[in-house]
């Protein structure tokens, strides 16, 4: 046995069984093994970036890590921004990257590069197997690195005569630690300040934004008074009918100030501290006030759903149930605006479908409109780079097997990572992607009037996407998804109804 | 004065004008100052691998480098495979990172990443400018590291306070350091081994693939016998009627080997000795005979055509002009070749053109077939990341002005930067892009076979490119570039002489 058939048993004997994979010349003998042993499901992206975001997007909503293939340092470097992503999102991702084979690596051929090196910035685990033999062990603690609370980018850098050589020696799969419990001594010191003190914002961020620790969330908030957030934005929020109708932090500091100006104690649950996305002159980088006390429930690692049940009891919480959040919204109709497109997608959206939000500055009022939906998940871009949404939507789609993936996608954001779409058609995915059309950087525009200034040319050649205008209808035809314009809220109505009745991906091009 | 307005002033004045950018919120203010201050060229790319190759086509071209302006860590990230084929091209770029305020980074916001980490792997200066006062001085440095020869990847992260507070300086500029002449030692030491023995190549490399430094070169090979050539892949070739027609080291290990199985002498002139572009199983990494002796004429940073000329005399080599290399060819008619199609270019170039050729394993034959085509210059991936060419194209276009700049490119590296043809059309660039359209990864089921088997379901899952097939036509329309399909040689070498007859870019799908 060969390292790389070690390396696909391991895989697929510690619960990895898809891979999200663009290869090379140095991967070919993995890709031979990935052929010859049945049990993993590969899925080709045209460019990294596409697979490390559909390996986001998967493990969200499959909760299990998939392995992404990839081919040396500059496919890893390609990769990286939605690594990022991942690594802000808190996703397991188990990269397997090719690399120069261990001799051949000191001749410093084109290809070589600094892999370890880019790998360190979004990986909790990094190692080289430069032995056959290592290969299998090596990859049973990548994947326990992924799987580790709450969720680890591990990569694995695969020398390709590691993968080649004989000798290889399939690993058990090795056990997923357990969650940590909160410490009960903060259980007790949440408690006390709950019991005592007002104008309290409970953060929900990660695991706390599930079903059932929002049902532990709301016990708490309706027997203290306590308030529920959500973080500005969240890998995965279940929301609609059932589920608590959270805000977020609002992005703009003035706006998330204004929103947290009353809070006197800060409880974060598997949630961080909000601060600004980026420095103002003038403006303060912490959002809450500065006499704010912060307290930790639960780190990010913790089990936030036990803790939120603990804290509950510990304050002799009634059961509460989730209230009505009122009839659904109605399909939206004639012009426009960003209000009447969530009434609109919350009016269509199938039961349990995931939607995907890289809707930058036009989605930031999405949420109040979709409470009364039904059951969804709501997925967001948690790192800021840009082109998460049309991978992470791909790999969602992927994980959840038939469910209907609306991904609601800026136009400038979607042109990062527009091959997805061609691995949605190969695919026969359910994606409908909404895409905002308003050919320009929306929120560049609104970051520049804050610098001061109106734009003149040279600055509206670097944040004006007109000129020519991108044709979105002819961008996702060319890679086999059919599509169609909408300018009106009816025609948009119209084909979102279609492509949810219908297999396979639609695009709607929305000039907003 | 800004930190940012002194950057601008100082970039000027170190003869820096045109910047490559896709900006994001911590650079309005340095956008502000460019919109400000006249005298920058801005082109907007819709990805950054688009920006950073496209600074790397204008450095091979304009012989000066322009800047980049990236949006934080990721940003860099996503134009780090385009800075590793231009470090690996010894290109010279001045890449400006913006980050996060100095005092907001500790804050560790979504979008703070690793941005000095990612530099190091392809740059030879990266620093961080944490003064407004220091900005200037440190541009200064990075262009005078960026024009250090034979071109380097400087990188300065630039922090958002940096570049909004008052303060600024603006910087003379630096000498651009001499390009360092070679030992007089290595000079007579190449003579005599010229003089005294047989089956000696000169491989020639960097600066010595330049007009001038041919013809000194080929002083030296009529008068000694010795053979020329140059490397597998080159930044830049002056090829066409007077100049050499030079064969290139073959990227198959086999065909490599037995091209060099007669050298006794190696002599290096801005070149590094040939190894493979990866290793393989039982077959050598050096390509060239394990007994032969290797000489240093120049390093890579020496200079090249001085050197020549000193080893020429030393030699006493007599002027010899370069021969004629026969009629120019006609264009090709009926089925498609690779030989046809480079007949066909070769044919119709118009003097001057710009190849930049990503063409992959279509192209491997291209050179003899276009030795008597007019005067030209060649471009190639130097790094093996692909995604080079749509990039290079498009900066190799903005340095010539006007030249016709003709991108034989593969269909699986297009899609790396696809988004490069809207800046194409937005800049109305003179680009005729023939687009190999085959529809897999040809060079990866070579490699494949070579693993010893025939690719299955699985393996063609990854290496398969067809199963929607892209439709480059329109592809090319939705992002404004005019295009047409071309399936024989007639039909390819009509629409390419429409094309160079016309201003703007052009796309030819060939179906090959």
């Amino acid at each position: 046995m060969n390292g790389a058939e070690s390396l696909v048993h391991t895989l697929l004997g510690s619960g990895v069984d898809v891979c999200f994979s663009n290869p090379g010349t140095s991967e070919m003998h993995f890709v031979a093994a990935l052929d010859r042993i049945p049990g993993m499901r590969c899925i080709l992206g045209l460019q990294e970036n596409v697979v490390t975001g559909a390996a986001d997007g998967y493990w969200r909503m499959a909760e299990k890590p998939a392995c992404t293939l990839l081919h040396c340092g500059p496919g890893l470097a390609n990769g990286l921004a939605n690594l990022h992503n991942a690594r802000r999102a808190r996703s397991g991702i188990v990269n397997i990257v090719g690399d120069q084979a261990v001799y051949h690596r000191p001749f410093d051929a084109p290809l070589t590069a600094d892999t370890t090196g880019w790998a360190q910035g979004v990986s909790a685990f990094v190692r080289t197997s430069t032995r056959a033999e290592d290969v299998g062990a090596d990859a049973a603690v990548a994947v326990q690195a992924a799987r580790t609370s709450p969720g680890q980018v591990a990569t694995l850098i695969l020398p390709s005569d590691s993968s080649w050589n004989e000798g290889g020696v399939v690993a058990k799969a090795l056990p997923v630690p357990a969650v940590p419990e909160a410490d009960p001594h903060a259980v007790r010191q949440v408690a006390q300040v709950l019991r005592g003190k007002r104008n309290v914002l409970l953060l929900l961020g990660g695991l706390a934004l599930r079903e059932g620790a929002q049902q532990q969330a709301h016990r708490i908030a309706a027997a203290t008074g306590a308030k529920l957030m959500c973080e500005g934005s969240s890998a995965r929020v279940q929301r609609g009918r059932g589920r608590l109708p959270l805000d977020r932090v609002p992005y703009v500091v003035e706006q998330a100030t204004e929103a947290l100006k009353w809070v006197e104690h800060l409880v974060l649950v598997n949630a961080k501290a909000p601060v600004g996305f980026f420095g103002y002159p003038g403006k303060p980088s912490i959002l809450y006030p500065a006499g704010a006390e912060v307290h930790v429930l639960t780190r990010l690692d913790q089990d936030a759903e036990a803790a939120l049940a603990a804290l509950a009891d510990e304050l002799g919480a009634p059961k509460a149930a989730i209230p009505d959040p009122g009839p659904r919204p109605e399909a939206g109709r004639g012009a426009l605006s960003p209000e009447g497109l969530a009434q609109t997608v919350a009016a269509l959206m199938p039961e349990g479908a995931v939607v995907v939000d890289e809707a930058v500055t036009y989605g930031r009022g999405f949420f109040p409109h979709t409470n009364a939906a039904p059951a969804h998940d709501w997925l967001q871009n948690c790192g800021g780079a840009i082109g998460y949404g049309p991978a992470a939507a791909t790999g969602a789609a992927l994980a959840v097997d038939g469910r209907r993936v609306i991904a609601l996608q800026a136009d400038g954001s979607a042109m990062y990572t527009v091959q997805a779409l061609w691995t949605q058609a190969r695919e026969r995915l359910p994606v409908t992607t909404v895409l905002l059309s308003n050919r320009k950087y929306q929120i560049l525009l609104g970051e520049y009037r804050n610098v001061g200034a109106n734009p003149g040319r040279t600055a509206m050649d670097m944040l004006d996407l007109g000129n020519p205008d991108l044709d979105w209808v002819r961008l996702a035809n060319g890679m086999g998804v059919e599509a169609a314009k909408a300018e009106t809220l009816d025609q948009c109505a119209d084909l979102m109804a279609q492509s949810f009745a219908r297999p396979g991906p639609f695009l709607i091009e929305l000039l907003i």
